[in-house]
């Protein structure tokens, strides 16, 4: 295609309401317009990476017998009545009796009801790629948070937990295998699984400095989790110490973990730290962890089966507790619960709940006590589950997620199947969610440089770029020529400066650039340019299309 | 594929709240799924047909250029406040700020704004397959006039007057190729040109017995109007008389023309018809024409320019009108004008103005005048104006249209341009709709029988089907070599009785249907049958490919 005639115009200048990586490299290349917080337009060249995205989308989830199907946007209210979910807060209502979709359970759960009635019925799985709306305040960070977005979601039934679990993992493995096509790496972070929780789900994270969360993750194998709830192995403190006696002394010390234990000497890991928090019926929390460790709240709401907040001085005062000297030991005005990592040391110092006063040599179960728990926020430095090697931590964007729903949406509508056995039991449902254009903003995040767009080959709008820098009936053959091979070929035959050609090819960052210039033409030959490594080679023109087919179809 | 594997169920019985034929048929055969008045689901086989018309609307899209987009649903208030359309009953609005998209010009002019600064932008054309939603309060028909539904909708935008028509020709071509393809037969019906509007617009038609609208047509030439503006000739009557002297006479008369015209042994188009409408504000306007004609109150009311009703018998007195004797013979009381008919009648018979009482010998200019127009109601009967033969009436569905936008839009934005001679002009825009769901419901108004839906070859959800009676063996090896011929094949291999297959088969209505049973494949055999006509035929095993391809790919 010529690029003079592609609805196309880019932006020397960034957008001044840019956000992110995304917004403004989408935006200054010309592939979306921002049109209100969280919503926008895709030009063409994004509608063509955006379809590419979808096809892949749609190949995978076909792989694992997923049908497609297109549910509405326009919901009737009584369905969302039927599971509770009427009237939360980002659902918009555009009138009495609708809601628009944020999400499908509502409405495949009787699509499948229409369908499955025997056991004999199964498998089925259902998918869609279809505009969702979400009515979200903090619509942000380009394609990543949007009230109005493209998604996959999928949804599967099944007659049995076993039936259930097994294309869980089928699933899983498709969404690799998409993530993987669009030139991403990425960790499934089980969300599941936690001490307190019993709810299946998955996460699937691509790391990136936009991500709004951190996983910590491991590098030599597959082991990913959410910060807030990851389950680690604490860095390892030994120590050769005999179980001293209890012993209080006034302490003039800061209030600070690190400065205290620089100031006596001694190993942070030896402090006893003791977290309070107040839950939403005023009562209080004790969480008590090695000193050299944080409290992750998310691992104590949990616990607690609500949120939780940091307690204020004047609570902790009001239960005889004193910031900065605050201990379990010998303290029974609060509840107190206890990380693993407590239980293992010897001698801990904590304070005495006294202003200036320390305890030492404090020993768990003889000085204090708490129901023992995984309070620990694990981060870098803490050690692999799996294979013991040290872990890491990352900002991290989801670009996806599953869910054993269990019978929830199927009891809800009365979705059952008439088993073998003759008698009616509930399908156990999946749901299976991918941003389709998240996922396009987490690219761009993932692969750019200052000068623009790094698009993977699978995705890119257009496989090869042609500049022409005043040789036209060069490069319009060059380019006829390629496309009759059956490449896309974006033609720059603008009558624009090689700078500006050259710019805004970065901008563009389509991966294969080739330049028809009267320096390489007089040998027979084009520039050929790789915008990944920026790796630059003189091809003859009779071995052009070679090349192009070794990046595209070779190893 | 495998039919036992796809998310179908057939009905044998209609859905009980079906108000159409594609309601009915689409639902019963499990393309779609009504959710609520004017809102449907796509299953699997509704999508695939779904799929391919949009398909055949992006590639006729792209034949003249147009580059596809996708603009939001979820559009920003402020700018339908910028062109006045702020707060139209159809609009949903889901919250303060924002519209949920019915049209898109509100969205496109931005965009086209920012590419077009100069006269070397153009051209430039952009379309969109995208949901539009509107709340449409007669949502009714099936898939023909939904709340939410599926729209190809294309802009276009010109330098000149004369560039918009050149386009707008080309979009007109572009839209038959599509219709074509669908299998349909369809007509251009130009809404503009009539006597008393400027504005420049096509509908495109197709006749079916569901259709809402009327149209005239020929079946010589490729004229065709909407009945309620159809400008036509009416049919001949020849006279040969002398004007005669005008007569008031005592008439015991029925108060219907056609029965007078029986009584008095006269045409019926000698009769002379007022028909008296009154307008919002309260004005009356008697409208005379021939009696064998009827007034269409669309021209009437583009001649007043606002709408009409008409007159009771109460307003009518007020005036000195008498019902069945009104006539505008030495009658001032209100003000009257001529349809073309009545200039060419002689010695007309009409109504005195009083009970009883009737004028013969009425001429036009010498006993009664008003301004002369078309304000007649061209029926079956009129002629072509374009080849003289007569035209035939029947009901349509518009399946898209296409509009002269002029300078509306461009205005409300500031959208201009710097044309060569460095003057700043605004921008012409053209806009064109088909609605895409909706062009499958007609296409299964058009073509379907009291078995189920008969889909054309280019959008039919499978290519062939291929039924298995208790041979599915053979069945499954046919099926293979077919699909590894690149053939979209549906294979039957249900545990159901060939009664069920046979109904199921004829209910979704795919093009080509093989039938694998022991009786032919004795004699290495299958039979083959077509759809649309019924034809049977006996095909041995190895001429089965040829058969297929004969049918998908010869002439």
């Amino acid at each position: 295609m010529k690029q003079s005639l592609l609805a196309l115009k880019t932006n020397k200048e960034a957008p001044s309401d840019a956000d992110s990586v995304n917004a403004r490299l989408l935006t200054q290349s010309g592939f979306v317009k921002k049109e209100m917080a969280g919503v926008y337009s895709y030009l063409p060249l994004g509608l063509r990476v955006l379809r590419k995205i979808e096809k892949i989308v749609i190949e995978e989830m076909e792989s694992v017998g997923s049908q497609q199907v297109l549910m509405p946007a326009l919901t009737p209210r009584k369905n969302w009545e039927t599971t509770g979910r009427y009237g939360v807060d980002i659902a918009y209502t555009p009138s009495e009796n609708t809601v628009l979709g944020w999400s499908h359970e509502e409405m495949v759960t009787p699509i499948a009801k229409e369908i499955l009635r025997s056991y004999k019925n199964f498998p089925l799985s259902l998918f869609q790629i279809q505009t969702k709306f979400r009515n979200e305040p903090r619509a942000k960070s380009g394609l990543l948070r949007g009230r109005e977005f493209i998604m996959k979601d999928a949804y599967s039934f099944h007659p049995t937990q076993e039936d259930l679990e097994e294309y869980y993992e089928k699933m899983a493995a498709a969404y690799f295998r998409v993530y993987e096509r669009c030139g991403l790496k990425s960790y499934r972070i089980k969300s599941g699984g936690g001490d307190f929780t019993d709810a299946i789900s998955d996460e699937f994270s691509v790391i990136t400095p936009a991500g709004e969360d951190t996983m910590v993750f491991c590098s030599s194998c597959s082991f990913a989790q959410n910060i807030e709830v990851a389950t680690a192995l604490p860095p390892v403190f030994s120590q050769k110490e005999e179980v001293g006696e209890l012993e209080k002394f006034e302490n003039d010390r800061p209030k600070d973990i690190a400065k205290t234990a620089s100031e006596l000497g001694i190993p942070e890991a030896q402090i006893l730290k003791t977290v309070v928090f107040v839950q939403e019926n005023g009562e209080m929390l004790g969480v008590c962890i090695r000193g050299d460790l944080q409290v992750s709240s998310e691992k104590a709401e949990r616990y607690i089966g609500g949120p939780l907040r940091s307690a204020s001085p004047k609570e902790l005062l009001k239960k005889g507790l004193v910031i900065g000297f605050i201990s379990p030991v010998q303290s029974t005005t609060i509840p107190f619960v206890c990380d693993e990592s407590v239980t293992k040391i010897v001698n801990f110092y904590t304070g005495a709940n006294e202003e200036k006063k320390d305890y030492k040599n404090v020993n768990f179960e003889r000085d204090f006590s708490g129901e023992v728990g995984d309070f620990s926020l694990a981060t870098k430095g803490f050690s692999c589950p799996e294979c013991q090697k040290e872990l890491d931590e990352a900002p991290c964007v989801e670009v996806g997620n599953i869910f054993d729903l269990g019978s929830k949406y199927s009891e809800a509508f009365s979705l059952k199947f008439t088993d073998k056995d003759g008698k009616e039991k509930p399908v156990l449902m999946g749901c299976y969610g991918i941003g389709v254009s998240r996922l396009m903003g987490t690219v761009v995040e993932s692969s750019h440089d200052e000068k623009g767009i790094i698009w993977h080959k699978n995705i890119a709008p257009f496989q090869v770029h042609i500049l022409s820098l005043r040789e036209d009936e060069e490069a319009q053959k060059l380019a006829f020529e390629l496309e009759e091979d059956g490449y896309e070929v974006l033609f720059d035959d603008r009558n624009e400066s090689p700078g500006k050609k050259f710019a805004d090819a970065d901008l563009i960052g389509i991966p294969l650039r080739i330049v028809v210039s009267k320096r390489t033409l007089e040998k027979e030959s084009v520039e050929l340019s790789f915008r990944a490594t920026g790796e630059k080679e003189e091809v003859p023109l009779s071995g052009v299309a070679r090349k192009v087919w070794d990046f595209y179809e070779g190893e």
